[in-house]
C-alpha cells in the first residue's frame, strides 16, 4: 500500500476483504450444513455464516448458485490433495492411491454431492468435474500404455467408471446403505478388478 | 356379461374399459416422447395419445406422477424379459445375458430414467427398481456361494454396481458419449470384471 493511496481505494479494498470474508464463511457454512441435512435452508446457512439473508443472496442470487459455488470449491480441494499425490508408480497402486484420497474427499462434503445432483443435474455436475476427468484420465491412460490397465474399452467409459462409482459410494453412504468406513476399501477393490485386462488376474488388495 | 347385467353397470365397464385405454395410450405416448426429447411437454404428450389435457391430468396429476408411471412400466417390461431368460446355468454367462437383456431394455425406454432422474430423485428410483435389484441380487449370491464371483464385498454393493453402470451408460448415450450400440458390450465387459475373485482371471469377452 503506498503513500499515494487514497481513502477512497483503502475503503474499497477493505469492502473487498469483507465480500471474500464473508463468501468463504458462505460457503464454510454451506457445506457444514449440506453435509449436516442436504436440505438445509439458506436461512441457517446464513445464520450458520454470520450474515444476513440480504448479504447471502448479493453474492449467491440462487440456491443453485450457492450449491454450485460450494462444489466448485469442493473440486478445488480435491485438486489441491491430487497435487500432494505421487502417482508416478504403477497404475494400479496409483489408482488406488487416487481414489482412496478422492474419496476422503468426497467423504468429507458428502451432502454437497446429494445437493447438487438434485439443485445441478448430472450433466452440469460432470462438467464440473472436467478437470478432475481429465486428471484421472491421464493415469488410465498411462496404465493402458503399460498394459496393466485393460485397452479393449476406450479409457473415456472407465473414466466414467471411476466418477460414477465414487458418487454412488457417496449415494450409498447418505441413504444408509453402506458405512463410510468401508466405502474406500470398496471402491478401490471394485475399480482395481473392473480396469484389470481380460486374461489377467485380478490383483488382491 | 349375465343377462342380468344392468345397462348402468355395462357403461360402468365400458368406461373402466375407456379409462384404461387412455391410461396406456398416455403411457405410450410419455414413453416415445420422453425418448424424443427428455423434457417433452404434457401437452405434446396429450396430443399424441389423442386425449386432452384433462383427461391426462385426471389420470396423472404432476408430471412427477406421468414419469413414475412410465417408469413402473418398463420396470414391468424389464421383469417380462427377465422371466424369458435362463439364468440358471453359469453365472459369468448368466450376468452377460442378464446385463445385455436389461441394457435393450434400458436402451428402448432411455428418455424415461433421465427425466426420472430429474422429477423422482435417486432414491426413488431406486425403490421403484426394488424388485429387479432382488432378482440381480439373486444371481450375485449365487455366484459368489460358487466362487465364481468375488465375495470380498457384499453382494448389496455389487448389485449397486450393476444397476448404477447401467444408468450410467444410458446417461452417456443420451450426452452422446457412448454409441447405443456399443454400450451393451462395454457393460458386460466391465461388470464381468468387476465381479472377478481377486487371484482370478477376467474371462475374456
Amino acid at each position: 500500500m503506498g503513500a499515494s493511496t487514497s481513502t477512497g481505494q483503502r475503503t474499497q479494498r477493505a469492502q473487498r476483504a469483507d465480500a471474500r470474508r464473508n463468501v468463504e464463511a458462505i460457503l464454510d457454512a454451506a457445506t457444514r450444513g449440506l453435509r449436516r441435512d442436504p436440505n438445509v435452508s439458506i436461512a441457517d446457512i446464513a445464520a450458520e455464516a454470520g450474515v444476513g439473508r440480504i448479504t447471502l443472496y448479493g453474492h449467491f442470487k440462487t440456491r443453485a448458485d450457492l450449491v454450485e459455488a460450494v462444489l466448485a470449491r469442493t473440486i478445488g480441494h480435491a485438486h489441491a490433495v491430487f497435487d500432494g499425490l505421487d502417482l508416478s508408480g504403477d497404475p494400479v497402486e496409483a489408482l488406488a492411491t487416487l481414489v482412496t484420497s478422492s474419496w476422503r474427499v468426497i467423504e468429507q462434503h458428502r451432502g454437497v454431492l446429494g445437493a447438487a445432483a438434485r439443485e445441478l443435474g448430472h450433466e452440469r455436475i460432470r462438467d464440473v468435474h472436467d478437470d478432475i476427468l481429465t486428471r484421472v484420465g491421464h493415469l488410465v491412460e498411462r496404465g493402458q500404455a503399460e498394459g496393466v490397465f485393460r485397452d479393449d474399452l476406450p479409457g473415456s467409459w472407465l473414466v466414467t467408471v471411476i466418477l460414477t462409482l465414487m458418487h454412488t459410494a457417496a449415494q450409498d453412504v447418505d441413504a444408509g446403505r453402506l458405512a463410510a468406513a468401508d466405502a474406500g476399501l470398496y471402491l478401490v477393490r471394485t475399480l482395481v478388478a473392473a480396469l484389470t485386462p481380460p486374461g489377467s488376474i485380478v490383483p488382491v488388495r
